[in-house]
């Protein structure tokens, strides 16, 4: 992903992006001596040879072993899984150095602050239909007949598409609306993700330079918070429908066609496929996989992936019959 | 239920309201010939002589052979159980057929953007104290020593009765709230039910006509999100007080002296007694009857129907007692 | 606890306090001849000799017994667990009196309507960064570097410390807020919290005269609830992040360093060590004790003291191996 939204204040030298002086750097490669300019920070995947990337968890070490960057923060036992020619940062935690690396590449990303230069939508938009008292920042578009409630506030890196409804007390930010897509009252979508390093008595805030893609004819009730992703990108897929209060956490991709009840949660980097029906209040563990057709039942918790086609109930979620099949048994 | 609130575009002929084209429709019914005009659409029970009416579940049976639709909309295999005398129209998808007509009397029921036209507060109740930046639209009466936060929007059809406190960043449209009742702070009530045909690639948003009725001395919490029902009424009853960020879904019908905890959500079309008390975060799936003077414990997920003066908990919820004793005996 | 906020009404007579009329009240004491001010209504502990006190429940007869409170409401049972030299006022619904007689200290706390002398920020904070229509009231300090969005609600009894971030849409009252705190969007602090006595037609409002202190380095996710404790206060420790959507009930207390993730749910007077660590959508009943360095499972329902250390899942939440073992079994 080529960051379309947050400002790269790069390129760096490694030097500049490391501090040798840092606890949390037991340096190996010789800092100093390399000259070259790193423009950007990926994932092991998305990396060339400009970038640096890092690698923390050995589930990666399929990728990582392909990974193009020419810079890498990682544990030290994970140096023999990367290419020979790839510099290597030991560091004793990975995802706090690659944080701070990040945060001097992107640093808007912390933050949602950035908000203090907002326009009435009318001094921009005059052929908008739009509320009272309704904000927009800067670079944001807007489609034709599309209708803006009152109170709302777009703020920057905002691409709203055509035929769009927005509420009222709505909060958009770094998101791509596509055309026919309904944002009910009350959501804030685009707020940066939950996603820090724990540390002593300061956290350290993780940068989120991702974005909310959210597709075509979809639907988006009361009251909800669509977090943007941290290197990645948050999607809702087309015609799918999120009811009241429901919480979708970065880095979340959800497929086509999909209906998702009241109050449900999705955490962190959790993917959906297509035609997945979960019920009210269920909640679904991050990192997970769940295929196409699925359908989940209210107020369950699930943990684990699920296979396609499957039904599932219960906390853990387990296959439906043999939920049902255990609670008459008792 | 005659119609507070929606403008009824009818009356239509049979042929106006169903496109023959239609791949939902292989008729039966010599729709041209019947030149009645039809003036409503109801459910089998409240349908009288001019109204169309629909029947897709067999559930219903006992009601369907009683109605006094002269037209209804239903599967082939349910044709026996209407009466002669009434019209049936065959489709192979009964509920997207009947929001189409409902779509079509009630045109302004499937989404709620008629908002563009409200006014300050200040410029229609003088005399209400009310917050800055509160908008009123048409059609609304607010009573004696009722006061109004900041931000406030109260869109069209609302009716405020005396004595009530009305919060901040509170969104209202198609409400009636009678005396002496507190809505608290970011509260959004009469928004559209989460209801619509799923459909292949573009979903159809099913019309909801209805509207919310809270009762006198009620309370809801910051945060709640309250429906309006589709063909029928929410009901929040008398002295019932709900906590923060309660998710209450349309046609939902709760009694009097009920307590509802933090969290919850009642899915849609469930009806609650009187003196009902329910936990943080329970959940109560959708089409249930729950008796007078029930207790559901936190957490706990309702998936049957429960007699009066149960007391439930877990998921799904069973009897206090055998919950206990099953945690007990592991 | 001085309260900080309520200006409290008395000193009053214990004639004045209550009415002998009242059906609550068969009293034994001789009110009228008793003709010591009563200054202040507090609990068993915090009382000194001029307050009035009550005692409801057989769990704080230790406490009683040391009670310097000169008069103490109470049930009949209880007489012989409170000193000789305390004024016994018997009562059949000791919460119900003691929350008539603390209106009548702290009329002000009952409701949160007092809020519509409000100016816009840019009148009392011209060195505040803050947005449009951003409203702040009485007794109102802000720090030095604090930013503030647009729409937001600063009520009365609020202070902000310095580098903080306050979001959109967010709404503030009796509330302290230390330095380095970021609220996002949306969020509501301070509402009072949902403490009330059921009554036949017309419940009885507790009078919530307490605040919320919010820690410094913490974080509050978008749309949370924190509600203000009733005689006590209600704590988010330091450095402690709140995720999207987490309701925190009146008089919780959060110790430091704790991570609550999204859609979590904290019942009234329940207290979180430090280094507590809670996952998505997990519920934990009211009056609980979690110790320190305690980790609670997403989704899972705490209905039990929690001590230091430990790892718990599932509903009723237990022993984490445990829960896994059993999972396992089936």
């Amino acid at each position: 992903m080529n960051n379309p939204f947050f400002k790269n204040q790069g390129p760096f030298l490694l030097s500049d992006l490391i501090n040798s002086d840092s606890k949390y750097l037991p340096l190996l490669a010789d800092i100093k001596n390399f000259k070259e300019l790193l423009y950007d920070v990926k994932n092991l995947n998305d990396a060339n040879s400009k970038d640096i990337t890092f690698f923390h968890s050995i589930k990666y070490k399929d990728v990582a072993i392909k990974t193009k960057a020419s810079v890498c923060v990682t544990k030290k036992e994970f140096f023999d899984y990367l290419p020979a020619n790839c510099i290597k940062i030991e560091s004793d935690n990975v995802l706090l150095l690659i944080a701070m690396i990040t945060a001097k590449f992107y640093p808007d990303s912390i933050n949602d602050d950035d908000n203090h230069d907002l326009l009435n939508i009318n001094e921009k938009f005059q052929n908008t239909i739009s509320g009272i008292n309704t904000l927009v920042g800067r670079n944001v578009v807007i489609g034709k007949n599309t209708k803006i409630g009152h109170n709302t506030i777009i703020e920057n890196n905002v691409k709203i598409g055509n035929n769009c409804l927005i509420g009222s007390n709505v909060i958009l930010r770094n998101t791509v609306i596509e055309d026919n897509v309904h944002i009910l009252d009350g959501v804030v979508v685009g707020k940066k993700g939950f996603g820090f390093i724990p540390n002593d008595s300061i956290n350290f805030r993780y940068p989120h330079i991702g974005y909310v893609h959210i597709k075509k004819y979809s639907e988006i009730g009361c009251g909800c918070t669509i977090d943007r992703g941290s290197l990645s990108i948050t999607i809702i897929g087309e015609n799918t429908y999120l009811d009241n209060q429901v919480h979708i956490a970065h880095n979340v991709k959800i497929g086509n066609n999909c209906i998702i009840a009241g109050q449900v949660g999705i955490a962190g980097s959790s993917t959906l496929g297509n035609n997945v029906m979960v019920g009210g209040q269920a909640g679904i563990s991050g990192h997970l996989k769940i295929g196409n057709n699925v359908q989940i039942g209210g107020g369950s918790g699930v943990i684990n992936d699920i296979s396609d086609n499957s039904k599932v109930m219960g906390y853990p979620a387990k296959d439906f019959k043999k939920f049902i099949r255990e609670k008459k048994s008792k």
